[in-house]
């Protein structure tokens, strides 16, 4: 196997990826900027499909309308030389400090006005390119401390929020969907929406939720000690899952953004197999940070092993389903079973009631004696997971 | 102050949490079990206004119908004599062996339709005792290992499930309503709905969604390094508060089920003052555990304090709220322009796009400057919570 | 009570808290440089007692030698105005990127070279300003991936430096001994030397340990979920706290920095507890950051509220101990009976084993049966700490 | 390759691990007891070395003398029968509710007194069957409220219970050292002597600390977030890393033991890749709890799959290291240079300072600029790990 990347992979990278220059709480930066033009073309190089960024990884805050066009031209020429796609745009809500208390939910109320038209500015944009997902990340959407936020009426102003944005998109005619993302914690010390679970049962709430999904990522859900692939399996189950940022966390504590494969290595195994058997049709969105211990050599080393691990972990999750032992471990753990409704079809609490084999007849001690057989079925994972099967 | 608690503060216990014996994956039981008319009898006394439990609580796993009538006749007896109410019933789907693997989501189709069977049972009962709540919490639909569930058709199974309970609850004419109690993992690595957010998403996907709420508890979400005022409110926002579990946790690692207070104080503070300030009208309900190191003194004392805890902290947030320094502190960090909404009555994204103070003219810098004093909000609330202040 | 912090009081703060301007790894500055001078005069007025400081913070990296005796005369000057004191230096060896993969323990032999020079003339400065503690995190001091460190050889090049740093010491003939700050990540994905336990142990492989403590913050430990009362009880034990940094954190998760008190409010008061009657005679020394939502009036807020919470933890301690029923609620708990050894005076094993009372004789189901008593106990605890008793 | 064991990779378990019969806190038993017998002969088929016991594990508690040795005899005709070692005992200290509050740090000082002697007996039984190690665990040793213990009282009693012990192996003449076993918390709120850091702090407090090293688990560290391979190192850099248990654990939660492999797997690589680099000579133990979903075919399976696991890592490992790339990529990453001192040899504060290069000549910008190479590193243990390479 070659695991090198192309576009059919539908790999896309964050130009703020790439370009973290490595300023960190405590260290200021150790690499220079990088130009999103020779971004996109080191990415396109690597076998990348697609870049994503902010508004201001683009055009930095405070450009003028003309430097903003010009900047625009010159990225967009990039793209037409590589053949890379912009997926995804998302807004910048986070960085200068007029959102140091939060945009949609900040409690300054000019302060959410501003937040709005700088995201329907970037609509625009994002129309423009041609993206077709438009996520938001509402980082600095919290508090540090209990009095600060009325939860309530914050969840009020951020419905209120996506609902204008909804409307907008509906009455531009864009063909754009919203994907939240939801983050625990950091910057601030509670973030709204801190899990895939918070941020889909919120859409629901929304007036236009067919419009709206979720963008989870890996290290976001793992910061809270969740099972990622439960998460993505229970997006997917509701539909929701519009776009994936794909890294590696090593548990609970800040966020690291580890390239993909990186922290935790069964997951992600998991991670993929689950994408590519449930007909996920997205990009698979890098949203790393290459360490700031690196130059652009390690930059580029760092963008082309999320690519490679992903490849890797693709070809052992196919290898692992079309393994006749694994078919058989799958049965004998009665995966198939699960697969089948609890219910006959047609069947009521009364009929249930009156089926005596399922409770007065049903032999509890012989069922509990049953082994699940799940130790041997992810020893089989495991063996594919390294290659030491076939 | 007096801190000494009435029926009308709607104090409610589990049987299952005075009677736990104290046994834990490392040792045996420290405690006789306790009998559930003892248990009645002394919360009565310590000024409980309800008591709840699971099935195998009140009656003995395997015990036949005439004993089960017994047990069932003396416990109304005490009931009877005492006052005490009996506002949610539950169902144990997680001691016996039977549901190793989950009971609506075990991989064994069997196993399932015994679960619920055993569920349709005690709704039955619940109804015949008057609870208005009925609590699902599926401690072990989950897994510990990626390939031995089907996320997905899990999902599907717990749906049938619950849609089936509702149905019945409706085709019975029973005035009960379900809570679903979210927990993200112990006893399973996982647990499927691991979150109050996962279980708010989890029930618009339900067939009678009205039906459906959460039971939230203090230390399930705090396991998840969760704000549980945070999860509390997004409940409330969504109108899905039905029920509570009151206790405490130590931060992230196994589930402590504390007595109410120990554990995160300050979050303790805020939660009772979401509790009484939002409206919420259902019980308060203690799921805890008195430490294996106690005996009975220690028990009584443990759930004394518990609602001891509550009182001073109900005492406190008033004080709080009603300190005209406080309500001086809040308007100088902006909540009451938080309460207002972002837009202008009928204003849509082109007014907005049309209204350039909120943009062009809008002086990102001044905003930027303008401190949010949640610094001395804050310290206020501190100084309220600790009785510093008149 | 008025809680009006004194000198006496021995209340420190670092330059690096007061002045932190709010840069995080998501947003820009959101506060102004503050002068050094500024710093002192506004804490003198608070009525702390002393300022700490990295070089960096009072010699911006890169000064000539001619402006770092400008900075050092001024600062000289406003503690002589306010006979605020310099009870610890530290030195930066983490902000600029020439330490990004650590200084003491970089791989690269010069920049270890340069970071102890760099510390050699920080401990000339401290020993000058009259400091007793000189405080040494390595921030910088280990790994994102586990081939990039070999923590042996590392720990060998610790060694190798605090051996020599402690050398000086002793030639210079300085009264200064050092504290190692241990914190288990951030800004490193895993550091070295992780908790208080690990600084403990490589201090006593060092050549002069007697010279070695620790200085162990409240957030450091608490992100790796430890219980800090706990830690400073076994850094006391081992005559080891020769300084400690207080502060506030919601947890594991990103390093907070919250003002003291904030946070987990009972261990704060167990903490200070501790300190009190343990006979820590040392500085209180807060190691925060006001939130980056402040102006300068919140920072002065912030600041003002670790002491003042301070000052109501102790008073709520000494009146906890002071209480009878406190005292006889510890006997009941047995603390008497821990504070007395278990061997009698002399005793070997072959007494012990020949004690038949201590065994063949012993009752363990009575002894099993005896309760703990230790809910009650920590309910008055709760009760002093809230200032509902007496 | 065939990964499978032989008694020459020194392979251990514990009559406790596939003997465990799946009572957690939520459930009862799922499997039968296993006869220790049958555990000796099925864990000698699979190909382990050793098997290790708590006293308990095999004398049940409160045998008469009579069954206690023929217990043990029993016991010792299975090991002569299949050649079975007993590298480690331990002591259960932790299972009767006597043990609730502590076993040598215990409030109750004839509890203290009780599990000393269980202890010397269990001593008496390492020594007479051969033991190397005697591990302890005290994982009771803690507290879930802050008044509840006198930490420096308890470590004073820590230290008295191991003085002695240590005495008496020493008077003995038994060739016997002792492995202590940190862990955060599970089942204490928190334990002493949580992570390896502590226990090595502690050992050197005691007046035979050669007498003394530890046996970390894998799982246990993770509990607190930290970097096992790092704790691993630090314990062999103090010469004190005498037994160890190896087991499997995803992230901060309640204690998993999961089989070695499951959990963090890119950690279990670095691990196995210190052990067998580091010269490590023990036991490779394994501490693992088959999960009570399993029968016992999956609990035999659980138990293979650990040495599977190990030694598909053990050849990776080696790979990696053999790998002529690799080496390039580690001197890339200046691995060669930390293994070099950083001062000449005999050099001193005064001549490092006389060194201009070091400090007043340095480029500290072109030392800043130079990348580290961490990422292409990790990405060739990656391609090994999952065997890609050759």
């Amino acid at each position: 196997m070659s695991y090198e990347p192309t576009p059919d992979d539908k790999f896309s990278f964050g130009l703020w990826t790439v370009g973290w220059q490595g300023r960190d709480p405590f260290g200021e930066a150790t690499r220079p900027a990088l130009d999103p033009v020779e971004s996109v073309n080191r990415l396109a190089d690597l076998g990348a499909w697609g870049v994503t960024f902010h508004d201001d990884d683009l055009i930095p805050f405070g450009s003028s309308a003309t430097e903003r066009e010009g900047h625009i031209k010159r990225f967009r020429e990039a793209l037409d030389a590589t053949g890379i796609t912009v997926p995804m745009v998302t807004t910048n809500l986070f960085t200068h400090p007029v959102f140091k208390d939060g945009a949609f939910t900040a409690n300054d109320r000019d302060v959410r006005r501003y937040a709005l038209r700088k995201t329907l500015r970037n609509i625009d944009l994002a129309a423009e390119l041609g993206a077709e997902t438009f996520v938001a990340w509402g980082g600095r959407e919290g508090a540090e401390s209990g009095g600060a936020k009325d939860v309530r009426a914050a969840l009020d102003r951020f419905k209120e929020g996506f609902d204008l944005l909804a409307d907008y998109v509906v009455e531009q005619g864009y063909d754009l969907r919203f994907a939240l993302e939801p983050k625990p914690n950091e910057p601030r010390g509670d973030i709204l929406l801190p899990t895939v679970g918070h941020a889909l049962a919120f859409i629901e709430r929304l007036e236009r939720p067919e419009l709206f999904g979720v963008n989870p990522e890996v290290g976001h859900e793992q910061m809270a000690g969740l099972n990622f692939p439960h998460g993505i399996a229970q997006a997917l189950w509701a539909g929701k899952l519009f776009h994936i940022d794909l890294n590696g966390q090593n548990g609970i504590k800040y966020d690291q953004d580890l390239r993909f494969g990186a922290g935790d290595l069964r997951s992600a195994f998991w991670l993929v197999d689950l994408l590519e058997t449930a007909g996920y049709q997205g990009p698979r969105h890098f949203d790393f940070k290459p360490p700031r211990t690196e130059d652009f050599d390690g930059v580029w080393a760092s963008a082309a092993g999320c690519m490679r691990n992903y490849l890797i972990l693709r070809e052992r999750a196919a290898t692992f389903r079309a393994d006749p032992a694994v078919q058989e471990a799958l049965r004998a753990a009665r995966l198939d079973q699960l697969a089948t409704p609890t219910l006959e079809p047609g069947e009521t609490a009364a009929t249930l009631l009156a089926d005596r084999s399922a409770f007065e007849e049903f032999d509890v001690d012989a069922a509990a004696a049953r082994g699940m057989a799940f130790e041997a079925l992810d020893q089989l994972a495991m063996d594919h997971l390294l290659g030491v099967r076939g």
